[in-house]
């Protein structure tokens, strides 16, 4: 991490991505613009999810809700980790969730994905990040993100949810040349999409590995991680800070902390202690289970302040859910946790 | 474990669940009696689930149908854990998922579970087991099982199927008192449904606490594990080994472990040399993935082979899958990895 002690950053959020010292943790939420939020409901009332990601006034108006609305740190952009699928030349629609009517099952399909170009056809992204840092320049942290390739991947080849992820492990397992072919088709994407967000003012990246969890430590090593390290080595280049995040990652840990990434993310099933003696030098972002936000106040403020004893004052942290806030949250307690982050952690 | 030492089994099964030594590393695999194969299809076109279960004659006949066809180490009880919840009051039925008609979310509802005599009235599981027990006698050992308190529980405040256990989460943080008065009844129920088990015959007991590992390593020391310990602790007097097995516990294993059992079941998303390490002298039971049963012959073998290896020849392994066996798995791939099983570690 070349950057460490070279670059001097005032905003908290970006302090803390470089594990710098800070006056209090920082705060932003996974999911922050969304249905929990009346102004979001409203917009989506007359656009489509998909509308409002590759329009980008809208985009921009999405991403600042809860900037407004919340003392967060950072502004994540409002966009759909399934967005790289268009440009490669999946159909995709929300119906509501994410369905794919040409999904990636052959090696046809897989030599058919557009790679050359494709992440720059996603130029609405790239406007949408312009016109959100002048919105938050100097005072919340502005984060661009892409599914890693492995989550990505297997939205390609199960056609949208999948329980058990049957099509894309018969891949991995069955044909790891066809996974390898498919995973390198996707990482140039991904590396080059995060790379035009970041030359467009993204100050941070996150890397969403949501699905990585229902991998053994073995698949993991072998079938993904060389693909993720590979955006992640590249993107160590950009000069920005990258987040790599993944739920439910107990079981290889270290190696997924060690691909690569500034900031590793983790879910709720781990004690922040162990995930930073687990995670070592880097810095963490996590992990309140988001399903706490619907508890009482008292529960609430034990397990925030839980989170942040079991941090123990080190450098490195950024306070976050251990996945997104839940559609029906209500808003006043996400504030709520977000002042508290600020004062039990304030030095 | 005031039996190791004691009691000299000649099943390696049962010889296993004690840590003693094996000619081969013993196996069986959860859900081995259900949907995959065709004689539980055609019994199944005429019977309900609830039906087969709760007739002595057909459950036996459903418990045998694996030990007819695989090459397994134990048959396992065919049985649901959700029996428990009639006669503690509730109503369920299958649609084709659980669902339980008059969840418990109140106080009252609460207080009116029934719980003395409740297991009692299991009598057609027990008799299922005596009629069991006569056919697989000094052939493979015969396992009973119950669903721990946590997952018992979370199905009967959800109602049925959850992807968020938010009612679930909710009483356990807002009302520790309402809910550890559920545990409460839970535990005493499920105690008593085990040791009934085993007074007709069942060799070894097996808790399942299939949905333990959406909870964080807070949640469940703070309001899971005192329940499910109070069980262990009263089975160990039953003289049969326990088998504790939950999914997804990477995040507080250690503390599982040491909660109770002689066998703890883990699933595929550790290593087992880690496991072993992790859970120390106990026995250890797993953990292949079961979509791994959808693999080539190649890569399932070199699965098979790596579990074997990464157990490094100690005493105290039975080989299973992470978690049950899914719906339309191929039957000769099973009967496949039961031989290879034999094979790869035979002393």
């Amino acid at each position: 991490m070349y950057y460490v002690g070279m670059i001097s950053e005032k905003l908290r959020f970006l302090r803390a991505c470089r594990s710098q010292p800070v006056d209090a943790t920082p705060v932003w939420f996974m999911r922050q613009a969304g249905r929990y939020m009346a102004e979001y409901r409203e917009l989506r009332k007359t656009h489509s999810i998909l509308a409002l990601a590759k329009t980008p006034e809208l985009a921009c108006e999405v991403t600042l809700q809860p900037v407004r609305a919340l003392p967060i740190d950072a502004a994540i952009l409002f966009a759909d980790i399934l967005l790289v699928l268009e440009p490669m030349g999946l159909k995709l629609r929300f119906a509501p969730g994410p369905t794919i009517s040409n999904p990636v099952r052959t090696e046809a399909d897989i030599k058919r994905l557009k790679v050359k170009d494709a992440a720059a056809e996603l130029d609405c992204v790239f406007q949408a990040v312009k016109l959100i840092r002048r919105e938050t320049e100097g005072k919340v942290g502005l984060i661009g993100f892409a599914g890693a390739p492995f989550t990505v991947a297997s939205y390609m080849i199960e056609g949208g949810h999948s329980d058990h992820y049957k099509l894309t492990k018969a891949m991995m397992t069955d044909r790891p040349d066809l996974w390898d072919l498919l995973m390198k088709k996707v990482r140039v994407v991904t590396a080059e999409y995060l790379e035009a967000q970041v030359k467009a003012g993204a100050q941070a990246v996150q890397l969403f590995d949501s699905w990585i969890g229902v991998l053994s430590p073995d698949q993991y090593r072998r079938h993904v991680r060389p693909h993720s390290k590979w955006i992640l080595d590249r993107l160590e280049k950009s000069g920005v800070p990258v987040i790599s995040f993944g739920t439910d990652t107990n079981g290889f840990l270290e190696d997924f902390a060690s691909a690569g990434g500034s900031v590793i993310g983790v879910d709720w099933r781990i004690d922040m202690d162990v995930a930073r003696r687990r995670i070592g030098k880097k810095a963490v972002q996590g992990n309140l289970d988001p399903i706490l936000l619907f508890s009482g106040k008292k529960a609430l403020k034990a397990a925030v302040k839980d989170i942040i004893d079991r941090n123990g004052g080190r450098s490195g942290h950024i306070f976050n859910l251990g996945h997104g806030i839940l559609p029906t949250t209500p808003v006043d307690t996400v504030k709520m946790v977000a002042d508290w982050v600020h004062e039990f952690s304030r030095k």
